[in-house]
């Protein structure tokens, strides 16, 4: 069982390894909301994310002979990371197994902190029985990511932070995959605070805290379909469970679109990135999912490490649904001269053009007209309702 | 003149309305380098960059008489937000003076900090002359930029928290537009404590104040043709010009691609985001500008706020750099079959395709050929070279 004790020993003993991540006012994004806002940054903890402090707590408990014999874990993300970077400040062994999949960025990474990364052929499945075969035969700790009295404690001290930091905060969002950071932090607030609300928030399509929450016994999902990769767990753990149903307020779920739409505010307004997992708690916040008028609300960010493709196409994203690209397509007929005035009409709108293509005799359209798509960066969605306008005026067809 | 009791009565008023920014130890981005790397986080400062400061301080030193009058100033950037959050923090009416031009998102963050904004016609010559005529007109107080006593003093209450969070620090490197930032900056920091470097660094094709210390005399450059907007200044101040002669320990530039690679590396390494002018430091850092072998080094990341469109682009830029973003172009028979034995060889390699283009009769390609355009996202390099491999034993041929 966790205690209070074990968590502020944690503290202590994290003190010279993990970052006490600033608390920052999110003055910026409380614009967007009727509340006042701030940000856990363990997005900008060592390793990217909160993972260290558990996994490295976790490793002080060992025995000496479990010391010299080293650690195992199985991950293809922070954990992975957080492991790595514990054993190395500890001076141990570790060896992750991951799947062959998994980014090359995260495998250097891992390697980068000085762990001996295994890749196993096939998913996340495959590595976790490889790492219980490698265990079995070499004795060696397995950490397990969430589901452990040790790790929770750990990641129970950025609840003692939080409270450390923002005295009178009122609600405190954790985002949820195992549970294990929720378990702790809701824990270690609670103990000391019980008239904080901490909520945790799950993505819409891995909701199996929630799910199992409303069942009143850990359930499986077949599936977890988020790009929010850190919390996209299917099952939460034994011990997990029963502390989130004991001291968390609620679980509150997400969509894809929302997480989306809170790491592209979190970028524009506060200059941070987020990975999925991380942005869950501001897009609860963002998108109404809780009452929050008039209150200090804190939202763990809790990891920033998003695979940079990704992370572009969440800004394209952002960029198409707030009007700063659009992409129009525009019937010409297929006589010379209509590029030109195409062209002079976006330029005098003061849009930037970014792509061309023009297609001759597409299925639909007449045989003697083509299609020009234009990609265009625009300032505005009223920029570029003035260039379908003006182009509606010289005669262009828009096609929708 | 500057004293250094000023920046110490400035770090005093400005206690309540600036945040002390974090010191981040970057961990991830030393790796890269051969010293200790530390980052100095004003790009998380109220308004995403440092330029409140100044400002505030400038403002708390106005006669009760000026301040009932208002103050104005000219800025389409971190300036314009500056200003006009310590106007309405101060409780003073603000005019800001910013080119037609200026995006939307800046404008609206002025007028969402409290300020009247007034859109001139033209560029940026063409508001500052606006902005002399309303004080002529209204007798309201000019705020400059950088050419202030008073505004470098408050930048300078950077320079004492840098002493404060890092006091074995040995190289500071600052940026440097019209060089307000530097000069208060060197100041504070060689007053204290001369055995301390600090560098300002510019834009190879902005280095207005390196050009002007070579010379002995302020210049003025014919353009300043760098994304970095916020420190694309052609002409340094007067004061700010002695000062750093006296203060600074030299000037060092950096490309537009070393620029961009910096915010990359930010992104992914530290999960911050930083505007170009903010970057400059690390940038020089990253590309060897100047021996920092064991040092510890602070880079001060002078602000965040970049459009999303050019960070978009730098992303877009830094994964092809990087091979995880490839557009390959494919000589084709024009007959059936081919695409799905491309597509299958691409997929069989684990790359995903983002887009197709295929085009029929191009000069250049024999009358039955086509052509066509895959863009992939892939995992690195060496994925990259497989799949070219693959598609040439299958006979077919890349267009280079």
């Amino acid at each position: 069982m966790v205690t209070l004790d074990q968590i502020y020993h944690a503290s202590y003993v994290l003190r010279d390894v993990a970052r006490k991540t600033d608390m920052i006012e999110a003055a910026a994004l409380s614009s967007l909301t009727d509340c006042s806002l701030f940000l856990k940054t363990e997005n900008l903890q060592l390793t990217g994310s909160f993972k260290l402090r558990g996994a490295y707590y976790k490793i002080s408990k060992l025995s000496e002979e479990q010391r010299k014999a080293g650690i195992l874990a199985c991950s293809a993300g922070n954990h992975a990371q957080g492991v790595a970077l514990a054993a190395s400040r500890a001076g141990l062994r570790a060896v992750i197994c991951m799947p062959d999949g998994a980014p090359m960025t995260k495998v250097e990474a891992t390697k980068g902190f000085g762990a001996e990364v295994v890749l196993v052929k096939g998913g996340y499945d495959d590595a976790y029985a490889h790492a219980c075969r490698l265990r079995n035969e070499t004795g060696m700790t397995f950490i397990h990511p969430f589901d452990d009295d040790e790790v929770i404690a750990g990641q129970g001290t950025i609840g003692l932070e939080i409270l450390d930091q923002l005295p009178d905060v009122d609600i405190v969002l954790v985002p949820v995959g195992g549970g294990g950071l929720l378990s702790g932090v809701a824990y270690a607030i609670k103990s000391l605070n019980p008239k904080v609300k901490v909520f945790g928030v799950q993505a819409e399509n891995a909701a199996s805290m929630q799910r199992s929450l409303q069942a009143g016994t850990p359930l499986t999902l077949e599936r977890a379909g988020t790009f929010a990769d850190g919390i996209a767990v299917r099952h939460p753990g034994e011990r997990t469970f029963a502390m989130c149903r004991q001291w968390a307020d609620g679980i509150l779920t997400v969509t894809e679109d929302e997480i989306a739409a809170a790491i592209l505010a979190l970028m524009e307004k506060q200059k941070m990135i987020a990975e999925g997992a991380g942005a869950v708690g501001l897009a609860a916040v963002l998108a109404k999912k809780l009452d929050t008028q008039g209150k200090k609300v804190c939202c763990l960010i809790s990891g920033g490490n998003i695979d940079v493709n990704i992370l572009s196409r969440v800004v394209t994203r952002g960029l198409m649904t707030t009007g700063r690209r659009v992409t129009l397509q525009i019937a010409l007929e297929d006589k010379p001269g209509q590029l030109v005035d195409v062209s002079r009409i976006v330029a005098d709108c003061g849009a930037n053009v970014i792509s061309v293509v023009h297609n001759i005799g597409n299925a639909g359209t007449a045989v003697t007209s083509c299609t020009l798509t234009l990609g265009l960066e625009t300032r505005d969605a009223a920029q570029i309702a003035e260039i379908r306008q003006k182009l509606g005026e010289a005669g262009f067809e828009l096609v929708e």
